[in-house]
Parts: structure tokens; sequence; C-alpha cells
């Protein structure tokens, strides 16, 4: 896997054309966004797929009217839970009870450590957990792109209550955070396009101690 | 690039070998980790590696004495950074003029978008968005290592301010959110090892509109 090389190949293209990415290469980027690890391995998030290009047209002037929006192919918008209930622990319990084979109450002392740590801290505390576990996975969507020459630019400019909003999200619960959207690079109009690379030297990232 | 492969591989180690992982190996989920995207391109956290075994017996007690702290080759701390000023965005444009090859005064308009959008938030806005860019790179970690048949288990059970504290961590403006360990995995110790990853169906991950 040349990993390396494909995190090189990608930038956040700021211009696409417009093109189709077939829905088997989508399928394999969401596949590895589902596989990505998250905090006790609760996925507290979800990831909206908007195809349609009303939709789009209608998002754009909510991002800052960024042309890569409805020149995009596929938007993916990772929405964190607003708030962790005890619903959500049950059935978090539930599904790793059926996936493993066993009684829920076998994992007693799992859920009680799930439930002092997450139930304990403020709504605005779990919301910013959530959020950093989505992030996890946008970092693994990046990959999954690249893996599939597919581009992949991801977004914060925008207005996630107004997403939130036209996207029906707070009736799921759900707050957008980031955005990626998927589609192929329009080289002759995106300045971005033969720019070099910018990033701190290793010295300015990490401290060894 | 075996990614979906790669996914299906890895699982959160709780025990481990306490065999070295090479250093080029390390270096290597390093690089992937300092490539990784983040917003505007701020890289706004580092990555604090621990290697030795002194300090990571002091770190274990802070962190609920789990096993792998010091059956770990590799411990890293992703810290974010406190808060954002604007030396920061100062030192950042700097950058991207000196690899750009470019006058820093050819990128006031980018630089006016950052000031508007950054220093207008409060401190705890900025840290919180700094430590969501960290998780983008911790998920590009996690990836990296599969690549280098390493095992990575991401950990947020530790006491962060107990971290900063004997890591000096303040005093760089920076806040440990969360801990990569690398290793080994022991298969004969740990439970974990043959259970089946659980992970959310399809449907309940993915809103299509």
């Amino acid at each position: 896997m040349e990993l390396i090389e494909n995190l090189n190949w990608r930038y956040a293209v700021k211009r696409m054309t417009g093109a189709k990415v077939p829905q088997q290469k989508v399928n394999s980027i969401l596949e590895a966004a589902r596989l990505s690890a998250s905090s006790a391995g609760m996925q507290p998030y979800k990831i909206i797929v908007v195809e349609g290009g009303e939709l789009k047209k209608q998002l754009q002037p909510l991002a800052f009217n960024q042309p890569q929006i409805t020149e995009a192919s596929h938007l993916l918008i990772f929405a964190a839970f607003e708030k962790i209930t005890a619903q959500d622990i049950d059935d978090f319990i539930t599904l790793q009870a059926t996936v493993k084979n066993v009684a829920p109450e076998s994992l007693a002392v799992f859920k009680d450590r799930l439930v002092t740590s997450i139930l304990h801290r403020t709504e605005e505390e779990n919301f910013n957990w959530a959020a950093r576990q989505a992030y996890i996975a946008l970092g693994t969507s990046l990959i999954a792109a690249t893996n599939e020459a597919v581009d992949a630019t991801p977004m914060e400019g925008f207005d996630p209550a107004a997403f939130d909003e036209l996207l029906g999200l707070k009736k799921l619960g759900l707050k957008s955070i980031a955005m990626l959207v998927l589609g192929y690079r329009d080289e002759a109009n995106d300045f971005l396009a033969k720019a070099p690379k910018v990033r701190k030297l290793m010295k300015d990232f990490v401290v060894n101690i």
C-alpha cells in the first residue's frame, strides 16, 4: 500500500469536473469509514450522503458558495450525536452482545464503565467527544478515497445549523460538523492543483521525549 | 492497497508483547500523520513520542494502570494547541510563503481569512477545533500502522492534566487529548484478540438523502 504516495497525491481540491464517482467507489469509502476506530467502539456519529443536484444547489449558499459543492459527485456530511443517552448505550450493548453471541448481561461491567464515563459528562462534552470520533473516520475516508483515485476535500466552511435545518438532522439527534466532498479535480481551473503541499517539518511536528 | 482488509485486521489491542517496533516503522507512521489533512492546513497539534521504559512506568498509573502502556514499544501522545494565537497564524503564513516560494504579502487575503475565522472564536472553541484536526491524524496513523503490520491502540482513558504535567506540555502550549500505543499484540493474553469486530450495520451508519 502506497500510503505516503497517496497522501502526497491528495490535496484539498477546490474545483471539480462534475464527473460522477461510481457508486462502488463511494461504497468502499463508506465501508472504510464504518470500520474506523472510535472510543469504546461506539461510533457516535453518522454520515449523510448527498448525491442529488438540487439539494447540492440548496446547500451551496450555506457554504460560502464554494464551487466544489455542486461540482462534486457526492457530499459526505459527517454529523455527530447531539447528545449521548442511556438508550444509545443500551443499543450499543445490544449490538455488542448480538455480534459476539453472548448474553447482554455478560457485558454488565463494560456497560457500567460506559455509563460512568459517558453519562456523567455534560451534553457539550459528549458532543465534542463524538465529533472527535467522527474525525477519525474523516481521516480514514480521505485515505480510502485516494485508494480509489477519487479526490476528496474536507470542508468545515459551512453553516452547520443551516445544514442541519435543511437536511432535517435535528430530528435525527445529529449536528453536522464537517463535510467531505467527493469528485475529480479540475486541474485546469484549480489554482491549488499545481501548488506544493505545505506541511510542518518533522522537527516542528513531533516532540521526542 | 488492502485498506479494508487492514482495517479488519486491526483492533484495540489490550495486551502487547513488549517487542520493539523498529524506528523505521515508527517514522513511517509519523510521516503519514504529518501529511494528514487539517483545517486550512494549519496542523494545530503535535505528537509526543515516548519510548523510554521509565517514563512509561510513570505514565501508567495516570492511565488506569492499563498494561499496554508499558507493554507497548512507543506511545504517541496527540496534543492539541491550547489556544491559537496571531503568532501561530504568522508562522503558518511564513511556512506557506517559504514552501510556495512567494512573498508573504501575496498571501494577505488567505491570512485575513484565517485571522477572521480563528481569532474571533473563543480559546475553547479553537482548542476543540485543534483537537478534531489531531483526530484526522489519529485516523491516518491507525492505518499507517496496519500498513507496517504494527498494532496500534487509540486510548482516551488517561488523566490529560496529569500527563501534561509529567510531560511538560503546558509550557509548550499543548494539551494531551489522545494516545496511540504502538506495539505487537499478545494474542495468548489478550481477551480481545479473538473477538469479532463490532460495527454498526451500514444502514444504521449512513443516511442517504
